[in-house]
């Protein structure tokens, strides 16, 4: 018997169940290996040798599986230690592989699971042991080096981009209208927030401010513009990432909002009911509203990218093929050739590359102000979600009756 | 000269354009009026006289509308008073009405904007005014009396079902999982909140616990039943309505998250926030994720309810053939004759009957404990969201290992 197991790791998203069946179909055409195992809860549930044979599921299974969000064979926070540290754990992982007659190991996952693929590897050639370790890509921050974007990237942007432009069209239909902040996820960079900018209302763009972890929050800058948008349009759209900063490194969400709260909850306030405190106190206006768009972000299978999950199954299916061409330590990617039409190119990439790099927003695709995004950045963006729905209402633009 | 104006009023859903332009089709097929004024931001901008002429829309331009989320023509929050109250306000109303040769007045909304219509058509009864006043309504909280469901409602249940669900299969990706809670629209009427018992995996209900403003909340109870699910299951999810109340009649948000909160902002925390504290401080776990889904869930016309649509579109073609046959103060219904197969009757009804009047929960649509809506119920629910995504994991369900 030669086997392979695939496992998923980190935070859910809407596509990763599609890189795991993308590689499940692949050896079913190629039949590299006897069975496909699936791991259950990562790396934790391997090592107490938790599997289901993907090899059995039927093609309704894997379609059906395929578009399901979350991760369907479970997930696990857990980050291997080095070799030294965890001798015995290395010990047991390869005891189990030897012992299912797996001979190739997939981890689908962001930074800290590719981490993993590259240790293990190291490993493996470290002991003269003739496995093949092969990463996926995922996870829905977009903050991982080298591809050219991260599967799940997408439809969590496109989620974000329909929701942006339905919470907008929502608040402008009274003559009085107030200040809408939609908070993303990313703590530490600013794609997903940037996603926001997508949202447009007849050729305009819903967000009037996009602030992003990779600029220094300003308060008095902001309030500022906040303030002449406000007076101007009589609506103000803000979408803001979780991990907004202040110029001294800290988390505007635990300075601003959290001191205040003496209930003693630290996640009670994120970053846009921090900013909401700061419009109210200056005086701006009452009127403000906050969503948190919470997991759905990352969940919502119903607005899934379709760019996004033919993307994540090729990368799936591309890291079978890796492995049979006797790769290890390595992460099946991709690279972008063209923004339009939309091209890319399948390759792969050392899992060194990848593991515990953090790949932020560029300077040059945010806007001077620090608080949008460029226009010519959004070419980056645009193919990655799908087309978005055009939207037509009839009463007058505020800012058209300027 | 014969026109007519039909004007929005109240909070947006993803289906009060539908009704508009629904009307508006009929019109051109029956040219009952010579012009269909559309009345920008309500009585507040007839009052103005700032109309669109709906006559002039293209084909393509009615269907862009009809598939268009808020309130295509603004809307407003404005509360007629009586006529002896407001006797210039009345006056100036009927001259606008007389200048502009409108014949029929039709307003889309909920149960204030029924009043409207009462206190329209009685007035120009009173006065021997010939014209004709029909209200279409319109509200995600379906909190409408006599009509079977609000058009608006379908949409929003559908929103709340699909997020329940996607958020659900999000949170049991580990091993040590903890509790999540969505909090929905539905100040005094529960239909939302109950809503997200329409959320299935597997044949299983996703939502563990659903609290609606109808039933006074135990916090004693509660706190009893989430820490028993969570200890069998591992994972606890709670829908919560915003208007959930203490036995005393005040709001659970008021009481528990607010009285804690010396940063001021009364909006801050919401039902869902108090229902966290009330869990962390009672050390069941603090692994607790709140989810407000804002103004989303009566918006996200991606996610709308065909039944809905269709529905909505039907009462606006209605209202103007009720116009049409000489009918003034009435309100275009529907009343369901069959669950399975899912039939409706148009008809109409006094706008008496509905200005004015809460529909509530029945209390045989919940459990009695109270914490959810019972299994008869929900075939109330099912015909008006259609059918919700069916999804499929592959890791055992904490609750399927016991």
């Amino acid at each position: 018997m030669k086997n392979c197991v695939i496992a998923q790791s980190g935070g859910p998203t809407s596509v990763i169940n599609a890189s795991v069946m993308g590689l499940l179909r692949r050896n079913n055409e190629t039949r590299v290996y006897d069975k496909v195992l699936g791991g259950i809860n990562g790396i934790e549930g391997i090592l107490q040798e938790d599997f289901v044979d993907l090899s059995l599921l039927t093609e309704e299974e894997i379609h059906a599986v395929t578009h399901t969000p979350s991760a369907a064979l479970g997930s696990c926070r857990y980050k291997l230690k080095d070799a030294v540290t965890s001798k015995e754990e290395y010990e047991r992982l390869f005891q189990i592989f030897e012992k299912h007659d797996i001979q190739a190991f997939f981890y689908a996952g962001g930074n800290d699971s590719q981490d993993t693929v590259r240790k293990l590897a190291a490993y493996a050639k470290d002991h003269g042991i003739a496995m093949n370790f092969i990463g996926i890509p995922k996870t829905v921050d977009n903050d991982l080096q080298v591809i050219d974007h991260a599967p799940g990237f997408g439809s969590a942007a496109r989620y974000i981009a329909v929701s942006v432009l339905e919470s907008f069209l929502d608040g402008l239909v009274y003559t009085n209208n107030g200040i809408f902040i939609t908070e993303t996820m990313g703590r530490d960079a600013g794609w997903l927030a940037a996603s926001g900018a997508l949202a447009t209302y007849n050729g305009r763009r819903c967000a009037d401010i996009v602030l992003l972890p990779e600029i220094p929050f300003e308060e008095e800058k902001f309030l500022k513009k906040v303030e002449e948008i406000y007076k101007t349009k009589n609506q103000v759209y803000i979408v803001a990432s979780e991990g907004v900063r202040l110029p001294d490194g800290s988390f505007l969400a635990a300075t601003k909002a959290h001191a205040h709260d003496s209930f003693g909850h630290a996640q009670l306030g994120g970053a846009g009911n921090a900013l909401k405190g700061l419009i109210v106190d200056a005086g701006i206006t009452s009127r403000v509203k906050v969503l948190e768009l919470s997991t759905l972000q990352r969940s919502a299978f119903h607005l899934v990218s379709p760019v996004d999950l033919e993307e994540a199954g090729k990368l799936g299916a591309q890291a079978l093929d890796l492995a049979a061409a006797g790769e290890t330590g390595k992460v099946s990617i991709l690279v972008r050739t063209a923004d339009e039409p939309y091209t890319v190119e399948y390759t792969s990439t050392d899992a060194a590359n990848i593991a515990n790099h953090v790949k932020y927003m560029p300077r040059d695709m945010v806007t001077e102000d620090g608080m949008n995004i460029t226009e010519e950045a959004l070419r980056y963006f645009r193919p990655l979600t799908g087309e978005l729905p055009v939207y037509r209402v009839l009463h007058h633009f505020h800012d058209e009756k300027k």
